[in-house]
C-alpha cells in the first residue's frame, strides 16, 4: 500500500500529483519548486495562482540563506517548521521573539502587539536578513515600517500573514514594496490564506534549492 | 485602522466576520467553536463542511483536558501551536518524539518512519490520552494499529494529516473507528487538507472550552 512507501518516495508521488493536476502553469522554473512545496504542504491548489514572487526572490533568498544570514520568524510554529538539518548546513541562525519576556513586558508598557516588537528585536540584530512571517499582520506592517522610516533593507521577505483582520491589507502593503524599493525581494500571496506552516515550507523549499545549487 | 485593534479584538471580529460568511450551518453549539477557530487559522472555509466529529468528541475532549491528561503531536509544528499558557492550567504535559535520537536510531535500523515509532513511544505513557496528528498518515494508521492489536483507548484523537498520499486514507481508516469502538472520540475531516496548524486550533478551542465552560 502507498502508505508503505518511503518518505522520499511519498514526496515525489506527490509531486507527481500536484504537477498533473496543476498543468500549464505561469511559474518560472526557479518559482515552481517553491509553489509545489507550498501546494504540498496545505494541499490547497489556490496556491498555484494566489503566490507571488518578486524580481528574482527565489534567486536572491537562495543567496541570502547560502550566506548563513539569520532567519526571523513571528511565531514558534515557523520556526518549528523550518528544517534544522537544512538550515545548519549554512549556518543560518534562526530567531522568534514573540514569547520573548522583555518583548512581553514592553508590549504591555507601550500598548502594542508582541508581534511588533518581535520583528524589531529581530531587525535589530545585523546577522538577521530573512524575514519570515506566517500570521501576524502586525509583524508585516512593522516590518515595512522598519523598512520605509529606519533603513532596514532584508534580504528576503517571506510575508503570509492569514486571517480575516488585516491579513490581506498587510500582503497588499508588501506587494506595494515593489516599485518602491525593487531591491528588496519577497515572497507573498493574494487574499486572507497563508500561514506558518506555508511561510515555513517556503523557507524549506529555498533552503533544499541552495543545496542543491 | 483595523489592525490597532486589541487582539481579544481582532479575534472577535474574525469570529464576527466568518459566523457571517458561513451563515446557516449544521454544527452543534459544542462543535462550532471549534469548526471555527479551525477556519479563523487557516483563512479556509471548506473546513465548514469537511470536519467530522465522533458523538460527544468535544464534551469528552474538553473533560480529558481538565483531567490534565498527556498530549502527543507527531510533529514539532503542532507542538508549538499548543497554548502553552493555557495547557499548563490543566497541568497537561505534551510530547513530540518525531525528533527523538533513540527514535531516529530506532527508525532507521527497522526501516519504518519516525512518525511511528513517536506514536509508539507516545501512546506507551499511560499519562497520554490525546493524540494530535496533523501531519503524518503513517502516524495515524499507526494509532489505529494500537487500539486495535494492542489495545489502546485514547481520551482523544485529532486525526487530522495533509498531503496526497495516505492522509485521506488515514482519515478514513478513522472514521471507521466510530462503528467498530464507538466509546473513542475523535474530531478529523474529509479530504486531502488538513495541517499541524490546523491541528493545534482544535486543542486551542478545546482548552479555551476548557477553561470557560
Amino acid at each position: 500500500m502507498s502508505v508503505h512507501l518511503r518518505p522520499e518516495e511519498i514526496e515525489a508521488e506527490s509531486f507527481r500529483m500536484i504537477d498533473a493536476e496543476v498543468g500549464p502553469h505561469p511559474w518560472s522554473p526557479s518559482e515552481w519548486p517553491v509553489v509545489r512545496r507550498v501546494i504540498h504542504t496545505s494541499a490547497d491548489f489556490e496556491y498555484s495562482r494566489s503566490m507571488f514572487f518578486s524580481a528574482d526572490a527565489v534567486f536572491r533568498g537562495v543567496e541570502a540563506l547560502r550566506k548563513g544570514r539569520g532567519i526571523v520568524t513571528d511565531t514558534t510554529m515557523a520556526y518549528s517548521g523550518i528544517s534544522k538539518v537544512r538550515r545548519e548546513k549554512f549556518g543560518n541562525g534562526i530567531s522568534c521573539f514573540v514569547a520573548d519576556p522583555e518583548v512581553a513586558r514592553e508590549a504591555r508598557s507601550q500598548g502594542i502587539t508582541r508581534s511588533i516588537l518581535a520583528m524589531r528585536k529581530g531587525a535589530a540584530d545585523q546577522d538577521n536578513g530573512i524575514f519570515v512571517i506566517g500570521n501576524a499582520p502586525t509583524a508585516l506592517f512593522e516590518l515595512l515600517r522598519l523598512v520605509r522610516q529606519e533603513g532596514l533593507r532584508p534580504d528576503l521577505v517571506i510575508g503570509l500573514p492569514v486571517g480575516f483582520v488585516g491579513a490581506a491589507e498587510s500582503k497588499n502593503a508588501l506587494l506595494a514594496l515593489e516599485a518602491e524599493y525593487p531591491q528588496i525581494p519577497f515572497i507573498t500571496n493574494r487574499g486572507r490564506k497563508g500561514g506558518s506552516n506555508v511561510a515555513a515550507a517556503i523557507v524549506n523549499a529555498l533552503l533544499i534549492m541552495a543545496e542543491e545549487g
